[in-house]
């Protein structure tokens, strides 16, 4: 791909992506996802139409249906007249050639429907966490018209907490007879999920699970009650669906937009979204200043001043002093 | 506890924990934990003494029998002479009181032993992954005078590799029977292990779980011998032991003083120490930058900016950049 270099192609690109060309949507996610020449300009081309689209992200371990449920959802916001926006951060995802057939073929009922744009993001690295450029490639499919962003990653460990921190709502997947789910969610699910989901609801041990979590978070809505001055707070509901055939989508569609009113009644959506800039732009500027740090030379470079705390020679705190007198300094 | 402030107080410490009071010890690592004002003095006055302790870090599942081997390690440790230093960064290990009393009994035959000091840390929210104070904590043992400090940490996902950025000598341990073992090791641990313990080698499987395992770093080593510039590397061996019973701790012994000797040998030992104190000394500048972003007020605030990034008014790379600013001007 030639880099882009005028900010007049950028522009194009967005007009285009706005218009809905599939090809300067994908364009603009590459040169975010590259962190070429051209990101800074996206960023700044995109800044005035984004804010708009409603980002779902979609979460839960390996083989509880995440891929067909983001897929029925796609179908759902299509009926709507929606325009949606797939992110697949996740090496076991459709989207990202890693399932059966069976699946691929399924996705494909959007892959000719310009409405619809699906992109997958490698982890690189991450263990099953959320790709370093995803915040980057939610800008585009914001700025680019999406009123919808479905984010859908594979959940381990701290894959949960890191989604929620880029959607305005979590939805947390279980299956039944999958012994780990539960405890996945006392690990910390249930203080991110704004709505559960049981899927493959018709096996056994559905009900067993929703009575689960419904206690859980029971459980976790008393103890909170006993602190008086704790602000109303969602309650998340738990649904059952069986993506495979469509069930219970429709009560899953309603969920999601009980809690986007919810959000919106209670000034909770433009808190998180507050919050998510907030820590977007913190983040940028930390890895600018990291690089300053390891681009430093000489005897107050980072690797010198390794060798002298690990000689014993200074303290690793003495030693950050020097570089940050450095980074400031240079600045 | 009140706080350390006089340099001369700090001083002494740091004497009488060199002396072997265990109680100077458990103050020092206190003091770095709390992130007190003693922290900066104690950092220095350790400086000139640290360097020489031997770190072995020991990963695993939980029930992999990780506390038994430390103790049998201990043991050993002490049989040669060596004064020893054992943190444990684990909820459920019994340094930490989560265990089972007979684990906690075995324990109690080091406590009344001076050439032995033990601690346990708290994760802070880490899932079971190193705390935050650790490479401190690590610190202060080697600088009162430890031989070798053991690091005994729960192994869930990135925990064996943030163990091994502050070990000299990484031991993941398995055991027969326990299916994630292997599939663990395949998401990465062989990139950080330098020796594998199977324990509980009593039991069936457990010779399966050998084979596997060498298996597993003969397919590793092969790949990379296509590389003809590959400097040579350390072939991590596969003991067998069975820690209750003190057997084949003398085999694991003997692998550790082999990944000692070879990593001296080939400057590995050096590399690794440099490379930790540079990450070491990054973490602590990056820290304090992180707080000076924070504390930026007014219309340049880090708050005042997520506002503008999430009203459209400005782009996430151009509102660090503002941040930036004032950081670099602030020094």
């Amino acid at each position: 791909m030639t880099a882009v270099r005028a900010g007049r192609d950028v522009g194009s690109l967005v007009d285009r992506a706005r218009g809905g060309d599939p090809r300067a949507v994908a364009r603009l996610i590459s040169l975010v996802e590259d962190a070429s020449d051209g990101l800074r300009e996206v960023a700044a081309a995109l800044a005035p139409h984004t804010g708009r689209a409603y980002v779902i992200g979609l979460t839960g371990s390996p083989g509880v249906g995440k891929s067909t449920t983001t897929s029925t959802l796609v179908k759902a916001c299509r009926a709507q007249g929606k325009r949606v926006g797939v992110l697949a951060v996740d090496p076991s995802s459709p989207f990202s050639g890693g399932a059966l057939l069976g699946d691929r073929v399924r996705m494909q009922d959007h892959a000719t429907d310009s409405g619809v744009f699906i992109r997958s993001m490698a982890t690189r690295g991450h263990l099953g966490g959320v790709a370093w450029a995803t915040p980057q490639a939610l800008r585009v499919l914001d700025g680019a018209g999406c009123d919808v962003v479905l984010l859908e990653t594979v959940g381990v460990g701290q894959a949960e907490v890191e989604v929620a921190t880029l959607a305005d709502t979590t939805v947390v997947l279980l299956a039944p007879g999958m012994g780990d789910g539960i405890q996945a969610a006392k690990a910390g699910i249930l203080e991110v999920a704004d709505v559960f989901v049981v899927n493959k609801a018709d096996r056994d041990g559905a009900d067993a699970t929703v009575r689960d979590l419904r206690g859980m978070i029971a459980l976790g809505e008393r103890d909170r009650r006993r602190d008086a001055d704790a602000p109303p707070r969602w309650q998340p509901p738990v649904v059952k669906t069986v993506a495979m055939r469509s069930e219970g989508v429709d009560d899953l569609v309603e969920a999601l937009e009980r809690h986007h009113v919810w959000m919106t009644e209670h000034g909770e959506l433009d808190r998180r979204r507050h919050e998510r800039a907030c820590r977007e732009v913190e983040a940028i500027a930390l890895a600018a200043l990291r690089a300053r740090l390891g681009d430093l030379g000489g005897r107050g470079s980072l690797e010198a001043l390794g060798s002298k705390v690990a000689a014993g020679a200074t303290d690793p705190y003495a030693a950050a002093d020097l570089l940050l007198e450095q980074v400031t300094d240079a600045g």
